[in-house]
């Protein structure tokens, strides 16, 4: 039960500044610093007191994890592939084409050696990785016309970034990195064929759907995006260890609550923008295969080249042969029988006594 | 950065006893209390102190909710369906046949009032709910024979619980209550015909694979379990508010926590069983019909005599026909993909620049 108050021994008053790469307008994903602030100032009644602003507030949203290398801020939100112009390993902490889904991805990153490899990789870069949140796999975008085979490719000007855009370019497309605000008009006006973004949640609040109706799936080159946060290392190795562990289990809760999250609002997002008329299309499993081969040219040349890269990437593909094996089995079959049902109608209207 | 240490205003020093309904060699599913604990020991420098027990320890496994109303225990770590003796609505904080996977469970729970309409019912109890860990999709269970028809299930003796037992009744089996370290002698000597349990990882331990080799999938009436934290509502009303907060963030975290030690650890369990002799099988579609039709009315039965299970169930169900709308697209596509390269032996040694 509760006895006297003890005066505590290590609750010293902090207060952190956290630069978003996103704006407030994405709430889910934005929301996923809010909530880790959330999380330690509450545990600490203020005294750990981490602010978050939104992308160019302090720093523009791709310079979110130099301002906290640079001591500017001492952590960030963000996705780590935007920095892959630095170096491609900086993919492996947020998602990588044909990689993992959600669950394999927490599986590696939490057991499979990835948080600690990953780690080893960024001590380099003066920063402490956290994942801290995920969108589940997310959409192949949205397309003016449709698209068939590896032909309807060619020459496609496709606002796509980082290492899907190395391998789109290996299959005829023209990537362009167009920031969000950008995109719809540049659709609208014809100066892309194609652009991705998220998934229906996000995509929706940019109106594509009335610019480029075809909205493709999946995502191949995302089929689960790890946001995360980075401490600055001296920062965070400053904290007392009750702090440590706080922003480990908060960060923690984050990644669980922005994933729910995403998968409460895509259902309802999907279904508005199938009503405004949203064509849906999968790729094409001819399509799916030459992005394929591309991605694995993709692969053989960055791990050639760099040690960091592939000894990261070889533990991840090592447990993502593991994973889509053992998968297959209870989780696809069970998700298989309900989505027959669900096709046949048998969800709806399940609950009367009738 | 850091300031002077503050006086801290409430980290008033509390120790609970926490009880699991499960033994310490069930190391996944028993690590989620002592996942929590320390969490949140960790982060108030162990001035809220939480002693897991094991079942058996304080009070048998599945009386682990009793001891908490009664304030025996302030908490426990346990599955809400182990209760339905009670009240079937229990069932609905763990799982229910043909329910929800674990994302789906986790984005209605966090999102669709899950977690606040299960309270409204747990506060009858004298109980406050948090999710506390997921298993994934079980498996269907072990078998002595194969089973290819309905009209084998009928006469089958068969160790299974709760509603699922309800369930199997209807389709012609004889459900049994066996204690986990019962099962493997009444298989063995033939006492009963079949036996579920959780999963690879935790079936292995169990050895049943020497006695009955068909292992059967998906376990249809745990396309997910969670796992919960039941505290003590009065108990969980005094704490001070950094404290009740913490338990919340420390129980998402140690929900994300187990879900990823399942998905680590299962893949390799799998292949080692099939190794020693596991025949995979998936249930016929047959016989997941007839199931389903059983489950229909099982559930009709219930709805029309108790209010608190139909309000929180039509919840439920209203989100579970949105979700596996949703999944089939990005999802299961991306799924789908990336099983089909794991067939085609394609994604073992991707590694090398060759």
């Amino acid at each position: 039960g509760l006895a006297a108050p003890a005066i505590a021994q290590s609750q010293p008053k902090i207060q952190w500044r956290c630069t978003s790469s996103f704006p407030k307008s994405l709430d889910t994903i934005y929301g996923g610093a809010e909530d880790l602030a959330k999380y330690v100032r509450e545990a600490t009644d203020g005294n750990f007191d981490i602010q978050v602003f939104a992308a160019g507030e302090i720093v523009p949203g791709l310079q979110a994890a130099d301002a906290v290398t640079g001591n500017t801020v001492q952590m960030c939100h963000t996705a780590s592939y935007y920095y892959v112009g630095k170096d491609p390993t900086y993919a492996l902490g947020a998602t990588v084409p044909f990689g993992l889904n959600a669950r394999g991805l927490n599986a590696w990153l939490y057991y499979g050696e990835g948080i600690d490899k990953l780690n080893e990789f960024f001590a380099t870069q003066d920063l402490v990785y956290m994942p801290g949140g995920n969108t589940g796999t997310q959409m192949g975008g949205w397309f003016r016309k449709e698209i068939n085979t590896v032909a309807d490719l060619n020459g496609l000007k496709m606002r796509i970034a980082g290492l899907a855009g190395q391998v789109m370019e290996k299959v005829g497309v023209v990537p362009q990195q167009i920031a969000g605000g950008d995109i719809y008009p540049s659709l609208e006006k014809g100066v892309i064929d194609a652009a991705e973004w998220i998934g229906p949640y996000d995509d929706e609040k940019l109106g594509f759907v009335k610019v480029a109706p075809y909205y493709y799936y999946p995502g191949w080159w995302e089929g689960s995006l790890a946001l995360c946060f980075f401490f600055n290392q001296s920062e965070f190795e400053n904290l007392p260890e009750n702090y440590k562990s706080l922003l480990r289990t908060a960060s923690r809760a984050a990644n669980v609550e922005m994933l729910a999250e995403y998968d409460y609002k895509n259902p309802q997002a999907i279904q508005r923008l199938v009503q405004s008329g949203a064509q849906l299309r999968p790729f094409s499993q001819e399509i799916l295969q030459a992005c394929w081969n591309a991605s694995q040219e993709v692969y053989a040349e960055i791990n050639g080249q760099n040690a960091a890269f592939k000894s990261i990437y070889d533990s991840m593909m090592a447990f993502r042969a593991e994973t889509y094996l053992w998968q297959q089995i209870a989780e696809y079959s069970f998700d298989t029988f309900m989505m027959i049902k669900q096709r046949e109608g048998a969800l709806a209207m399940q609950s009367g006594g009738q």
